[in-house]
């Protein structure tokens, strides 16, 4: 089969590579049907996650058909059409027990990391009965896709972890795919405001449409002044750090109101500075987390209910032969437009 | 009447001042009959604080009995016997209504501070109704003066917001009052562990006394290793910061379990670094706080049914004409093993 | 001034009545622009509520300007524009500090019941500064009436009790202005269904513009056996009573998936049949409530965002002159359509 | 092998029974060590319990020794000392991943109900992984039987539900060994008062003993009286019905203080009278539960701590060739003074 195989940094290839097998009898083959690209996937190919070896077929989300299940899944079955989750989870150790999928002893990120991914025409998911998600019917598979990572991403790690509620005010730095996921779920809960805060000014019109009450252009406006004025000198209630640096999530300090909360959501390659001599008196939270994707089911439903459009984060398509343009077209996002590209398997 | 009284950086004395009157009808004027001294006095005392001004009567902990009421008091009566909450709050503005009295638009942290304090024959205490709680029969006067701050401080900013649950695992950094207060309310939860780390061995065996399950003298012990080895390599439930300086908040990340707290207490001068290169997918939350005194009705009811009894804090007693020696004493707390120092009025 | 004063059971009458004067340094006396009537005040009339006697002036809801304050008050002015909550509450009380503003223990439901209320030209309303709030520039007044009553039953007693989440599915039984409420509110937090129940085909229709997922004729539809065929047989994750009589609660009692709340808001004059024997093992919890208000602060951000639209819940207006046929028409609901009727202010 | 075996209403005897086998990949056959009776028991005795035939072996608690595993089974081994869950839970399914085990869509309480069950030399217990706990070294096996079911019951439907807090006042009607457990396990939270009625007054004793401030013999005092005098005409804030009939759950409802809640932990046959014309504007909540068994590892861990010792919950032993005198003891508790009886294996 044909997979997108990770050769050290910088490298990669659209390979032929041996059709994965059944390891465990908890394990389902996918026939991918739909895959795409994450901002982690780049992470790696900078060699920036040294879990992920030389050899690895990349990705860890995406639609597809069960080929094969193992004997020790009953809930699934050959042709169930599936959505794969980006955390693989057992849903018996004791850290799946308490929500946290994340941690779980034998899963967690895994896909296209420790093991082969999603980029590829069949992929392996270990504990399929609890990484994968049978599709309802009259789903729009292709918006699917986009529940595999960021809409949990920004839903638990920005929207829960935040607390947003009706009637609140959330500030999200950065409007890439994850913040602008954050910004369609953080609507569930009838905020007030929220404000989109970005350097590129057709995300920011892309936020617009979105949803966002109010947009920033970092470049050219001064962030903490403007979200001082939207919110009458007392800052937001939530503020979302979606872009991984410490420069965006020093900026969140600034943000938050007295009791509210930093939830951060970017994955960070450096420390950064915490300025507790101004916060240790204003009764917030910062909170961190991998994604445990324990919401998929609820986002299911919200999308089969019509509350969650994830389509309109879908810029791009390509075959799975243009592997390596889409990844090409995903990583010049300023100025290709780019937020998220579906690859179409054959 | 006598008041001790802060004459800028380094200097205080015990003074002769006029008698504080009613200012707002919501005050009380209250006679005090003993009161404390706190950390944060010396703070001042260092020239730390510049809200509070040369001229000031310091101290913001006490009981005593209310000598005046203003015309809007109607809950309480002069003669009544009364525990001063360190925070005072209307009970009505935006922050109060929310239970962050310590934010309160027209209190907050002023006793002491930003008006005339406690360390005084008399005290103005603002809105008198909702800053002052009247003391149930049979109580033993002098042990509520710990509820004044650092009961409530320990509580709320180290137990609370660290969510300690039956079952989970604690470890306390700073065996001060503070630390010392945070270890007493914990136990109101009973966790499986409760660490405490300190650099002084006097204060470690009073903490053993008060019901820690293990103690570690930083200076001659690896925290973190030890930590580990009692946790079987997990790490705490809940990592409390109760000292205030960077070295001892960036232990407790590196104490902190995955889905754990980081619950400072400490009053921090400098930044901290924030290792978010090694906590981004830890699912942690830290959480910072002036304490609100909300949970001073919740601990009064626990000393009255014997579930706490904050006696044992107190090491040393002073008559106000020995204030000044007073702080000596608690200022060289390592010297004296002074954890409180309760000052008699005449 | 003119009032509607409450002469015993079914009778009523608009009375010349003497100008209300300040009887404590915490009132204030508002102007009224508008009122409204509530189902309450029909219970009043028909002699249910023994607490109300002859000669008090009805209403517990309305707006206006604030005429005169007393010395206690200061953080509002002659000339406001205020909201009048339906909960007079003190702010300080052990009760008010924790919420339950509906049994301060000076206050409560006692305006147009205990002590005279708000269909009158003027109000005294007691603990100004935490029963009265500034309506912001801009908001349409009229609208803001449903603020003091009905939405925040709905949203409190129903959606907050109700645990309403995110895909969450819900029953609503009673389509009166409190279940339309509860509707509008519901959306706040996103359900997948939100599924009316009603005998009124009006309301049910009003139930559908207001957006209903599902609207089930009681009489001829077996409201049990479709809900559970909009849910799949699991029943939903909140049932609200929002009418007051046996066989609506117990409707409720067989609608509740495992798991699930029977938020109660209607008032009940009888006790009703728990089902224990078949509710026991379900994992149930079934909440009461008497409005707090607590969230009106919040609601008005709601409607100042635009999240809220309160007005469509209004369907008549009277002036004060013609409150009696005003009265009337409310009564008769089923035949005139009203939901709301506004009585404007000479 | 040995086991008691029902065969239909008030029959059962020890009989020879052939051995479990392994029916799927995730079931494991334990060799009991030791069981115990419970009360549901001899309510499956009286013919209550339809999903119960005759044939079964009764039984739903107890600790053993792993003696094989199927081939799903990964984190068990055989020799593994274990204590069995009285809900066997999958893990995955989607009840198991909120936490409602007792809902598990392929578990829940089925041993000694709808499979065969613990009373006996072995027993196949489905979903091993997640119904089945490792006992740590060093623990009392016999005291870890309480940690089947009642320690569970009494602690998750009545003080989780209950919301028990330190300083709230708890009410627990029924000292039988599950309200005996709900006393012993709402002490983790350090509540004021724990005052228990019942009408034996050994139970009462013995509740005296286990940490009750209060005990009332409802014989002899009228309980609502008592409750009012104790708790200054208030109420309390939690009450727990462990008994499982009207007269005791609607002595919950006169005893619930507004804002309080009703924690249902009886099995009920019948409907109770729930007093809405009273309750409705009490805000108090009402909660059922079947214990999920999701605290198991958390009590493990307050046991290990010494925090929770359930030892003396056990009053009588006896070894399998005796169970039916057990049997006997057990259900004339009045006279034997019988909490928990061990059965122990040869």
């Amino acid at each position: 089969m044909k997979a997108l195989t990770y050769h050290g940094s910088g490298n990669k290839s659209l390979d032929e590579q041996p059709m994965p097998e059944l390891l465990k009898p908890t394990d389902a083959i996918v026939r991918m049907t739909r895959t795409t690209i994450c901002g982690t996937d780049l992470h790696i190919l900078k060699g920036d996650v040294p879990t992920c070896e030389p050899g690895r077929i990349l990705g860890h989300e995406g639609v597809g058909i069960v080929h094969r299940v193992g004997s020790g899944v009953s809930t699934l079955s050959e042709g169930d059409r599936v959505l794969v989750s980006c955390i693989s989870s057992c849903g018996q150790c004791e850290y799946c027990r308490r929500g946290m999928y994340s941690h779980c002893t034998t899963g967690g990120w895994i896909l296209g990391n420790r093991i082969d991914g999603t980029q590829a025409e069949y992929a392996r998911i270990p504990h399929a009965q609890t990484s994968l998600y049978r599709i309802p019917n009259g789903l729009d598979e292709e918006a699917l896709v986009m529940l595999s990572d960021i809409l949990p991403t920004g839903f638990e790690c920005g929207v829960l972890n935040g607390k947003v509620q009706p009637g609140s005010t959330v500030a999200i730095v950065g409007a890439g795919p994850i913040g602008l996921a954050s910004l369609l779920t953080a609507q569930f809960y009838s905020p007030a405001q929220i404000i989109m805060i970005d350097q590129d000014p057709n995300r920011l019109e892309v936020a617009q449409r979105f949803g966002a009450t109010a947009c920033i252009d970092a470049r050219t406006t001064d962030a903490v002044a403007e979200v001082m004025r939207l919110t009458e000198s007392v800052g937001v209630d939530c503020a979302m750090e979606a872009v991984g640096i410490p420069v965006t999530f020093e900026l969140c300090e600034s943000l938050v109101a007295p009791g509210g909360t930093v939830a951060n959501i970017g994955v960070h390659g450096v420390k950064v500075d915490l300025h507790l001599e101004k916060l240790w008196d204003r009764n917030i939270a910062i909170t961190t987390r991998l994604v445990d994707t324990v919401s998929t089911p609820m986002l299911l439903k919200t999308v089969r209910a019509g509350r969650l459009n994830p389509k309109p984060l879908i810029t791009h398509r390509f075959p799975l032969n243009d592997i390596v343009a889409a990844y090409d077209t995903f990583s010049r996002a300023a100025d290709t437009r780019a937020l998220k590209v579906i690859i179409e398997m054959p």
